[in-house]
């Protein structure tokens, strides 16, 4: 008889594959892509040659920088296929028109299984839907406030083109690097649920296209995707230093959860709010300095509270403070945050597609006893 | 510190959730919706009838199953906005377009996170997507041809529904029967790589559609959906009965594998293949005779060459051989396995929507060890 392997529940801690993409040390408060610190990524890099590190495994040196930049630019463009489709998507949360325009643009390209082409043919596959996720957005972003899509600006990085094509203005470069700080942090972190789908949807030696859509539906999910723009709702609601105290303990005798703080893996602060902290010290905004004061006292009043259990604000907290100070819309928050880890989904479908083995476990039913007989019904 | 659990890898004979949907048994070529064996349920009910047991539990009454049809029979037809939309998606292959349509169609609807909705939204949502999925296909396939899509026929079941809005026809009853029988069979398998893409995505708490999108990419790999059609061209390759033991040892000498044998669960014969070759046995047509021979003389030579290893027809075989006798074309076999299965993935994620914890693994690292630092580079 076959054996069955019995785990725990949403396969806590069981280690579905080995990854060389990087890792999460959720008790040391630290994480990094391939051998380097993500966060000294951010200080140091662009978010082009993050990206290069991801799908190619290295920093480009000054030449692969420019080979990589050429090779994307015209990737950012939408085709006229897309420009086509998108009116049609008009209504649907970003996110749903996203799942949707991807699926469209992988599709027309068309995108082969990754079973049957090599890892060049699979990396142009990455660069191409990385690359058209933020065209998507901020087309679809521009449709439904009436306004035109743009073009992207040859001139302009990743980050000050995303800024760019939403808003129809050039970014000022402190905020630019801002958001690049942001995206630059967020393209990766462990096996989470959407990357797990993304990996799931890889191992059948499908297309990219049909990974990606897989990350983006599970990202959609509330228990996953988080929404940055919650804890921004929360500062709004508290809306001035005299009602901070007054605010928390209502949330807290209601029993919901504070926006922006906790993490199921990090034990310690997360670096990723700790770094965007400072990335929104650096920006101009009155909501910085209450930010910090609203952080200070969830904390002290949590640890009075809940006793022994710390709670630190994640990556949502500042990520919301800088995403409002650098002029992206609220409802473009988590829309923002998949322009970056679908750069981490891609890295992760072509480190998957070098594991031939299908992922595909099982259930134990635990239904009435089979077979009962089938009553005879006229069909 | 953590301690990480160690499984077989992609999660080989891992149990990852309870389940009351169903169960393949392996080993004695045995598998079950609910409490009873799905080959009994297809000779004696309608596709809608287990439908109705798949998403509520229960095979329904004359009361229940009127309710039922009634409650679809809307969901059956195309809206203005997705009629408008398929135009588009024109030269996306049928999965491909599909994904797409099905992800536009979830999106408008709109479907909220399952996570924020109760059971009886979730099944209304089930309906929808299970309803519209042959309507977006069928219209997208005569598109295609250069044809008009058509609207369902009221007084039509679902499978005879199914032929006529693909080919412009009403079938005949034995050629709708026939297809039924296939459809009913296919509506679920235990938890393969479509099914539990499904399930991860519903973890998050995300809409149905998101789940049932991602289900559909994963069918679209090599490794999961396999290709009726791969079967039918062997047969075709064959072409005689003289032929049959020549092109048999051609292929296993070049070390292919032969299409349409073997299964990574079943260690018998496969129940599917079995009440699908009683189907087509009644059926006309010379091909059934012919692939009967040749399903003898390759169980025969795979006994002789690989002895021991027992090698029986999957439900691929049978399935193409009563799909062509039906009158599908061959680049819609595999989409319209998706017409039965995605109930079987609704199903499943209405089942996931009771489970609070997100499916969330872990994956070792084995890249070199960080941190190193980073260059110093220029943004």
């Amino acid at each position: 008889m076959t054996e069955f392997i019995e785990v725990p529940r949403g396969l806590d801690r069981v280690i579905v594959a080995d990854t060389e993409i990087g890792d999460v040390r959720g008790e040391e408060g630290f994480y990094h892509y391939r051998q380097y610190n993500a966060v000294e990524l951010a200080e140091h890099c662009s978010f082009e040659q993050v990206w290069h590190l991801m799908i190619h495994g290295e920093l480009p040196d000054d030449g692969q920088l420019a080979d990589f930049k050429a090779t994307v630019a015209p990737y950012r463009r939408l085709t006229p296929q897309l420009a086509e489709l998108l009116p049609h998507l008009k209504g649907a949360s970003p996110l749903d028109g996203l799942r949707t325009a991807l699926s469209a643009a992988c599709a027309a390209r068309p995108m082969r299984p990754l079973l049957d082409i090599d890892d060049e043919a699979r990396r142009d596959d990455a660069l191409y839907a990385s690359a058209v996720t933020p065209a998507i957005l901020t087309a679809m972003w521009r449709i439904g406030q009436g306004a035109e899509p743009l073009q992207p600006r040859e001139d302009l990085g990743y980050a000050a083109n995303y800024l760019y094509m939403m808003t129809g203005e050039v970014p000022t470069e402190e905020n630019a690097r801002a958001i690049e700080h942001y995206l630059i942090l967020t393209i990766d972190h462990g096996f989470n649920a959407s990357t797990f789908t993304s990996r799931v949807i890889a191992s059948t030696g499908a297309d990219l296209g049909a990974a990606l859509v897989g990350g983006v539906g599970a990202l959609s999910g509330p228990l996953h995707g988080g929404a940055p723009s919650r804890a921004l709702d929360a500062l709004d609601a508290i809306g001035s230093v005299d009602n901070i105290d007054n605010w928390i303990r209502t949330e807290l005798e209601s029993g919901r959860r504070i926006m922006g703080f906790g993490h199921n893996v990090y034990k310690t602060e997360d670096p990723r709010s700790n770094h965007l902290r400072d990335v929104a010290t650096g920006l101009d905004g009155d909501i910085v300095d209450f930010a910090k004061t609203v952080e200070r006292r969830v904390v002290e009043i949590l640890a009075e509270v809940k006793p022994g259990r710390s709670l630190y604000t994640n990556v949502e907290f500042y990520a919301g403070v800088v995403m409002e100070l650098a002029g992206v819309p609220r409802e473009m928050f988590t829309p923002t945050f998949t322009t970056s880890r679908v750069v981490g989904w891609s890295a992760n479908i072509l480190e998957q597609a070098h594991d031939s083995k299908i992922i595909r476990p099982r259930a134990r039913y635990v239904g009435p006893p089979p077979p009962q007989p089938v009553p005879v019904v006229h069909p």
